[in-house]
């Protein structure tokens, strides 16, 4: 079984091809600039090679094509012809409380994702470009859909509600939904599955820290709660999203320097977070190289970051009743081990010990990084949203 | 040495008159509606005999001479002449950076509560007018401005500082600053007292639940977290107020209700919190009364409400690395005990263990509610906060 996974944004659309046979990856790569002038398809072969194609890209329906045709070139190619497909994965942004799981894609399920678009209006449109355009170019592929907030529909009415008007949640849905769900699913069964615990009898806590970040509580196999909300600018500090932050300062904010919905949404999206404290740059690399240089605004920018961390995992463990597994992924939460240590420090009342040795200088390893007899099991795991959606996929199209 | 306190609103005047001798109550009561039509002053006699006035109060010297009158009133009064009150304290909503701790009110002084009106445009205008209507009528007379955030000034600055641009601290001072912060040291310290165990040794978490509400947590004597923000409105679920919510979510309602930054404010601060989520009242009590009934909303609220505090003390617990003392007080806190319960369940992992038997149906004692085993001791310690005025009153002017 061949399948093509596909994450379309904005102004990209990423892919990989995986042969579900050997759960191995066949080819990848993503356009980027897509719509702008400068657009190019950027892949990595075999070898390890990359290869970057320069071409006017305005849409996402080319965009794809172009990518398809690479994946049949006689040059880069690794396929004979594109009915080797048998299913394309979507990532798709936001599922409301339309969707609880991955689902085979049908026109009833794309009118749904289409209501959805309200809540996602960046996201959800491009997603469902890549839908219609796969289904233009070859006609009839089964597709399947795999949400980013499908995981958190588990959630208790108390852990979603916000304390606004209960009239705006009837009338807009305003509740948290939660997104990186694929990923917290994967690097949370992945480390029962190595450790052999059995996941429907396990307190998780799952730290997926990126560019964007997000954690998740997870009591017996289901997510109870998680820092993302109703957006992605809640809970964490991140690249440029502000995370948790006085409601009473936004309308301050608002009123001093005279900001409509859209200014404050663009000062909470793009000017705030790790950029906007430390001045210096989105990007936690860049962070540990000005503290490196003692810079105090990047000294702070990291202890916000690490105190954000550490406070919800207090949170977490007390709305799981204390804690068996707590899981580092993303870029951050698998490299940056200068902050898994800050995060971990002094924690032992609630039984977590984590082993230095392991931990210091550790990057980017499925590595258990707690001491044998620290109660709770610190583990770092490498998210792979990709393979999880052609999982899911398979799955899905196998039951039928 | 007599001391009155004071706490001017906008709309109100509350004072209570201490004889610190025998740290008594001589005289309490408070003007209503100031400013508006009906206004009244209400106060106890020592019999408990509750009177009240009518009269035109337009302003605020206006209803604290009218008070004044009453303590000396041949009916009503317990002095013979006002030159017996000996100083005055206020409570000062915001002190901003500028005061760590209460102080002796100068021109200087004034000066800098001046300066922080820009940060409580609601509250430190009525505080000033309450300090120069006392100078007015008894010239000279010695006073003392009690603040809301001095305490909390202890706080490190990852802990204050939002995810917002760095600017926006430099040129408008937007940063967490915490208010009930005499009401968070008057508990702490005085459970301290109660169980002989050192100030400057402890891991304590107060939660001050009351209509407004905030959790603080105290490391060796100092403040290092609060729930509150720049503004009253950010943390727990409060009677109007929202607490803590997505920022994202916020731009979107703006969005879609066309709301400006007041229209905003308005729903943050008036729409919201318990009564907006319920719909059916601000008043704890009146939730509770709902649930009796089985209304769901009132359920969901409540559980909402109890999970958010569940919440803050596991961060917190985090933030000190371990917790020795969990104080419940503030409406709420001293007088809800299934709120007490709840908040405590399955929180063993981190050492609290809730006397049942001692917590069910206990309202407004000092008392410890944890079991003799408990690892944490779990206390209600009902809050003076008028008390804790006229002793730093006290306190400063015996230095002198
Ligand atoms: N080796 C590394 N050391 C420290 N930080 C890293 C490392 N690799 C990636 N990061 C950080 O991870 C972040 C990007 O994480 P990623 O999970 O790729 O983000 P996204 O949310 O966009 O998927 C960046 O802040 C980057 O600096
Ligand atoms: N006996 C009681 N049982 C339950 N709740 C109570 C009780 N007494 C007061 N409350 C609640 O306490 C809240 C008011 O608390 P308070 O500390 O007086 O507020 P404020 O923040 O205005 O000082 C209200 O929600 C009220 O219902």
């Amino acid at each position: 079984m061949i399948i093509l996974v596909l994450n379309c944004g904005s102004s990209s659309v990423k892919y990989k091809l995986f042969d579900m046979s050997k759960q191995e990856v066949m080819a990848q790569g993503g356009v980027e600039k897509l719509g702008l002038p400068g657009s190019f398809l950027k892949f990595t072969l075999p070898s390890g090679e990359k290869v970057v194609l320069e071409k006017e890209l305005p849409e996402h329906n080319v965009a794809i094509q172009f990518i398809l045709s690479t994946l049949t070139d006689n040059k880069y190619g690794c396929l004979k012809s594109l009915n080797e497909i048998d299913a394309v994965g979507h990532r798709v942004v936001h599922g409301g409380e339309k969707f609880s799981s991955s689902v085979r894609i049908t026109n009833e399920v794309i009118g749904k994702v289409v209501e959805c678009i309200d809540l996602a209006p960046l996201h959800n449109p491009p997603n469902l470009k890549g839908i219609r355009a796969m289904d233009a170019i070859i006609p009839g592929i089964p597709q399947v859909a795999v949400f980013d907030t499908a995981f958190h529909q588990t959630m208790p009415d108390y852990a979603y509600m916000y304390g606004l008007p209960y009239s705006l949640y009837k009338k807009y849905g305003i509740r948290r939904y939660g997104f990186h769900g694929t990923s917290h699913r994967f690097v949370s069964q992945r480390a029962c599955d190595v450790l052999g615990v059995p996941y429907e009898k396990q307190r998780i806590i799952t730290a997926h820290i990126g560019n964007g970040g997000s954690i998740t509580a997870i009591k017996d196999g289901k997510s109870i709660d998680t820092t993302m909300g109703l957006t992605p600018v809640e809970g964490l500090l991140m690249g440029t999203r502000c995370g948790d932050v006085d409601a009473g300062a936004l309308s301050f904010i608002m009123d001093k320097e005279g900001l409509n919905a859209a200014g404050l949404s663009d000062l909470i999206n793009k000017q705030s977070g790790v950029m906007g404290l430390s001045s210096i740059s989105s990007d936690m690399r860049e962070i540990e190289a000005a503290i490196e240089d003692g810079d105090k605004k990047a000294i702070l920018t990291m202890n916000v970051y690490n105190y954000r961390i550490k406070k919800y995992i207090g949170a977490y463990a007390a709305a799981l009743g204390g804690l068996d597994l707590l899981i580092f992924t993303g870029g951050v939460g698998e490299n940056q081990w200068s902050t898994r240590t800050a995060v971990c420090r002094d924690m032992e009342f609630m039984g977590i010990k984590l082993d230095e040795a392991k931990n210091d200088h550790m990057r980017g390893q499925e590595m258990i990084i707690s001491t044998p007899d620290s109660k709770v099991t610190v583990m770092v795991v490498p998210t792979d949203e990709e393979l999880t959606i052609a999982k899911d996929t398979l799955e899905i199209l196998s039951k039928e």
